[in-house]
């Protein structure tokens, strides 16, 4: 079977052409500047390169141009549409519709839409995506896989704040979770490569990216994550503060002027450690400002380090212990200096760092000591991989289905 | 040394009067609805209560009233102003100006304004007691002690937060953390309950009361704290939210239409346990709703239960360890249930509850297993003792002084 996989962003879209048979990605690409001036696709097969500069106006024409793409007699991989045996479409908010991904009929459409006052700067473009795939290539099976899926396993006190219960029960306030598919994944992967059955495991996943959470996975179940409502709760981010005193928000509305959109901007683009160090959202340019002796950059870091390891502890807690920590994303996965510091100080929890493993960049890889009772393991994320599995399975299922009913009426 | 502890809200005065070469409690009494129609003052002397109801209009009445009380022949403690040898006010916000306690003088006085803005609700009823005692009692040595001071040690990337850093800078916009009398006696007493060096511990002071705080004290100074820049923040309260995910507020301004002046209501008055129960923001109510199986109730209880359970992990972390937690304030001294339940799932962190033991209410008591790694206590807080302990020692270093510098100008 082979998949396309789409994610829809508010003005780009990345997208990845996937053979499952092999797991091999065919090609991958980005349009970028959907609707504004200088809009392009770039699209990469097996290391080589293909450019469209040209005006894209909106998301039907930006999928027009990968389907081109995809089709092109010399760049291309397929020679027809109908090659697309199925398409997995990234859905950042399934509210509490959705706690597995689904294949996508009107129903679906409508909930995700439902979902949009609790996503509205995602779920509109994810839905675009949805509607134009539908109708360029309307037979083509399709499936949403979302973000908020994996944690809809916390339980009732991890996910209701401690806000007036009208508000969750009328207006849909409560934690959700994000970066899902990513968790899942990872700690599916350290079951396998600890040779453990996951039920049997206490697993705190660290997705640190410019986006970063943070999970408690029990028995395979998301039961408690740091991002929240939105994904701007938990730990400071490359640009978002994390949590933060919510009097901080009335304080700044009251005493400082600032309009909500105002505040909106300074805490979703201009916090984080870009706002600390007054430097950078990129974790690199901070690293090479401290050793500069830069002191906010430094101190940037530190409180990275610092909230990272306290949400460790503060999972460990929620979990009764842990087995083993993962890291992912951009820079769990390639800054040994971000896994060793946010383990540091962690040794009365049995964590113990190898540091010589974990001069690993971008590679699976266990990078504890032999004799650590904490297993701290490095596992890169692939979300697109994990969003064709998903559609690969949901697809088969249905077309099962779909065969059998047919074998009944037949009947 | 006799000494009167005031403590100053916007419309109620508490005072204690306390001989201090034994401790002994003299009197102590409560203001109520100063301004307001039934205000009435209640004094309490050995168990014996005198009670003047008279409209009392301001704070200068007030204290007033209360010196009347402790002067009245047949109810009182004193027979002339002067046998009060100095008075302790608590003050909520010191801000960065102070990490200890403080002779009050004009500098003072004027820095505890500076810190208005940061305590608009607190800080001018604290200066209202200082200025009407001044008045009355012009040559009586008083003393500040501020509820943030001993929080003052923190390091940066505590107290910092991912905010853009010139909103600390220009606008003081950080993490303070309140109680912080209540950390420091506990501490001070856990230590000489476990007969060891304060400097070689790490201890986690758990102060449930109304309002509830916990801190991480390591080698007998705070590192951190769950209240921030306000008392909102942290782990739910009676009627406070705690923390919650800084774009929920700007979701209600936004999507609900609410006020800032609403959503400081809702946060501060009408969450917590009160608002995901709808029933009480007393434990005893909502333990009693729980019993008659109201699913709220239990609800908010859960809630509560692990979300400390949790910060004990988060500062455990903080601190590579913990040797001591310590339970203090209502909740926390008479509530055997949010003991156990706080503590439940932590014997990865060394922890074992003795069950016997820890019925025990508003007792000072170890109620760990005797084989528990971690040192369970139970220690009721005295804010008002502190108070009296450090004006005794500020007023008699004061004293000394001056007689040293009389003697000085003598020679």
């Amino acid at each position: 079977m082979r998949i396309l996989i789409i994610n829809c962003g508010s003005s780009s879209l990345k997208y990845q052409f996937i053979d499952m048979e092999n797991e091999f990605l065919l090609a991958k690409g980005l349009v970028e500047r959907i609707g504004m001036d200088g809009s392009v696709l770039c699209q990469n097969r097996s290391g080589e390169k293909y450019k469209i500069e040209i005006p894209i106006l909106d998301h039907k024409e930006a999928i027009s141009f990968v389907l081109k793409a995809l089709l092109d007699e010399k760049h291309g991989v397929i020679s027809d549409v109908s090659e697309i045996d199925a398409i997995g479409h990234r859905v950042v908010h399934g509210g509490e519709f959705y706690s597995q991904s689904v294949i996508v009929d009107d129903t679906v459409i409508q909930n995700i839409k439902e979902c949009v006052k609790l996503a509205p700067l995602h779920n509109p473009a994810n839905l675009i995506g949805i509607e134009v795939c539908k109708g360029l290539m309307p037979s083509t099976p399709m499936v949403a896989v979302f973000d908020t899926a994996f944690h809809q396993t916390m339980p009732e006190e991890s996910y209701v704040y401690a806000l007036p219960y009208e508000l969750y029960t009328q207006h849909s306030i409560r934690k959700y979770g994000f970066h899902g598919t990513s968790h899942k994944h990872v700690s599916e992967k350290a079951a396998e490569m600890l040779n453990k059955n996951i039920n049997d495991l206490k697993i705190i996943t660290c997705h640190l990216g410019n986006g970063a959470s943070i999970t408690a996975i029990k028995e395979g179940k998301s039961i408690d994550t740091s991002m929240g409502f939105t994904p701007l709760e938990g730990i400071p981010m490359g640009t978002r503060s994390g949590s933060i005193d919510p009097a901080i928000i009335t304080f700044m509305i009251r005493e400082l002027n600032l309009s909500v959109a105002e505040i909106d901007d300074i805490l979703n683009k201009k916090s984080g450690v870009y706002g600390i160090s007054g430097i950078s959202s990129d974790f690199r340019d901070i690293e090479a400002a401290d050793e500069d002796e830069n002191k906010r950059a430094h101190l940037a870091l530190e409180i990275f380090y610092s909230k990272v390891k306290k949400y460790i502890g503060y999972y460990a807690a929620a979990m009764g212990g842990v087995d083993c920590i993962v890291y992912t994303a951009g820079l769990g996965e390639n800054s040994p200096e971000v896994r060793e510091k946010t383990c540091r100080d962690l040794e009365f929890l049995g964590v113990s760092i190898d540091k010589d493993k974990n001069k690993v960049r971008g590679q699976a890889l266990e990078v504890s000591t032999v004799d650590s009772k904490v297993k701290v393991l490095v596992i890169p994320t692939n979300e697109e991989l994990m969003i064709a599995k998903d559609t690969q399975e949901l697809v088969m299922d249905f077309k099962l289905f779909k065969e059998e009913l047919e074998d009944k009426i037949i009947v």
